[in-house]
């Protein structure tokens, strides 16, 4: 239990670089580490900001990867939720303090020590953490969730970020019988979410750029879809949503999406634009709406969502690529040519 | 029953014009009508954006006011919850359609076919609304609530709209036990919420630019008080509140502000910039905040206010001016030289 365990991975050396096959040590088992095989890493559009270091602060190498499903292959002395050859998962996140109100409240995303996150982070012994496009990675058990059997590994892959990341503000907002619900953007997180909140019970329109993807949205449950392209949109829409999903990262027209929103409304963002957003507070006061937003969400929580998602079928759709195609998935991805999510085999890595 | 009723009234004759006392005829008694004979008027700082016309669309001559305490001199047939000789009082709207959703659960300020305020708007039947500065009033006993006899009707005054405007908020956002609030500004509105805050059971501290005001925030009920022009207080305070209340009007650094908030905290803004504000969606997802609006009350609430005001000793601290004193009081307010609120003796009109 005392070796570490090497890991062939795929890194960038720097901002841009194109991706490099090498190889990490992960860290020898602590008693409540897990050891996991890793068989499929989704492509998340932050592991993109990260590599190209839009964000700032990059950690080089970088190892993305936060989307990670595989099979247990060793465990910690400690360890008894798991035990080794359970299907299990990763997420954006792989410790946290533990102890503050936050996480023992679930909330570990809001950990007042500061979450680890799965790469391009400092760990609480200041090592560097490498993410998902890894054969292995060691995770201590308490981050590490069970991928229900009737999910397979790289569907199931998409659901540890874009899965969770929606899940979360609609359980937390309320959505459900009743509720009329707008999924701004349909990509890798818009098309999941549209899954989640029909299967909640409520009303659910796209509102997507243009009509494009509008045969997809209703399959996957939306019952209306219009383009935000055309201004009588926000007319026709009026005073109609309990719940905006703002899955779009760009900067958008906060006080036109406001006017969507019936009194006691709430548009969440969960992608952040680097540059600020505007909006008039008159917008909000003559509706008591709000503006809010959510980060990715809780472990249990991560859990609750994967046994929603394998109870009502719900499955991201996704292009399974080799490791030698993931330069190409990026720049895909910024095209927006991808339906809806990249998921890599790690067993070509 | 079926005559007019002349009333005295100040009103300006044109945006930024002085007071000038002329008479207007209050509508003949309808069956659920009720006159009222004004007492007094508070000064709302609305008043003086109306009468100067900064909000654009102002209907002139102007009869501003909508902090209207008075005694009910007549009543329509068909009132059945009122009688003459009553305590009454009236706030910033005096008709709603009374069937939406809105209507019906409470909330007549977010009325979908629009409420009718007090003054400076069109009832349904197209008629110039006139409000407090003037010593009769009609209006549908609806819109029409209880002074309790332990709040004078001076001190009450403030309370239609300063009072239900901070109070309504509070309740909405479970300001109570256990939770900590930051009521932003200390005027007409601020020293009003500090007392509502503390009656509820919160701890407030209370953020205005300077340090002049903080002996007189803890008498009223604040247990801390730090001068926003300090760059340490945003140290300081930074993830300590459940609820931070705006009362200020003037754009604000809303990302500074939300640096204050707990988890799942909320900025409440219940004064409008007329220019936008600006924010990072960033700060918002950090923490799972929200930035919030809030229109003054609903009628049921207003009672529900007073009675509360009523039960907790709270008060407003006012100066009551004569009716020649208006244009002065307007400089005064504009100044920042009132504590905390003008109010009318309708008597001296």
């Amino acid at each position: 239990m005392c070796q570490t365990h090497q890991s062939h991975v795929l890194s960038v050396s720097h901002a841009k670089a194109n991706f490099e096959r090498t190889t990490i040590e992960r860290r020898a088992l602590r008693p409540h580490d897990i050891l996991i095989d890793i068989q499929f890493s989704g492509i998340c559009h932050s592991d993109i900001h990260s590599a190209f270091d839009e964000w700032g602060g990059g950690i080089f190498p970088m190892v993305p990867g936060h989307e990670i499903t595989g099979i247990i292959e060793a465990v910690g002395d400690a360890v008894t939720r798991f035990k080794i050859g359970d299907r299990v998962g990763v997420g954006c996140f792989v410790d946290s303090c533990g102890s503050c109100e936050y996480c023992q409240n679930g909330d570990e995303q809001y950990c007042m020590k500061g979450v680890v996150q799965t790469y391009n982070n400092l760990d609480y012994d200041g090592e560097p953490t490498y993410g998902g496009y890894s054969q292995k990675i060691v995770v201590t058990e308490r981050f590490v969730v069970s991928i229900p059997d009737q999910l397979s590994l790289d569907v199931a892959s998409p659901l540890l970020c874009a899965g969770i990341t929606t899940y979360s503000p609609l359980k937390h907002w309320n959505v459900g019988p009743g509720k009329k619900v707008a999924i701004v953007g349909m990509g890798g997180l818009g098309h999941v979410a549209i899954q989640f909140a029909r299967a909640l019970g409520a009303e659910v329109t796209v509102l997507s750029r243009s009509l494009n993807k509008k045969e997809e949205a209703l399959s996957f449950g939306a019952k209306d879809y219009f383009a935000t392209s055309d201004p009588d949109t926000f007319k026709t829409l009026a005073g109609q949503y309990d719940v905006i999903l703002n899955t779009v990262s760009a900067n958008i027209n906060v006080d036109a999406y406001l006017s969507l929103l019936r009194v006691d409304g709430t548009l969440v963002n969960v992608g952040a634009p680097p540059k600020p957003d505007q909006f008039h507070v008159f917008s909000l006061i003559t509706g008591r709406r709000s503006i809010a937003g959510s980060l990715v969400g809780g472990i249990q929580e991560t859990q609750e969502m994967l046994d929603f998602a394998a109870a009502h079928n719900i499955a991201p759709q996704i292009e399974v690529i080799n490791a030698n195609q993931v330069d190409e998935a990026y720049e895909r991805v910024l095209k927006s040519d991808v339906r809806y999510r990249f998921v890599i085999d790690i067993s070509t890595l």
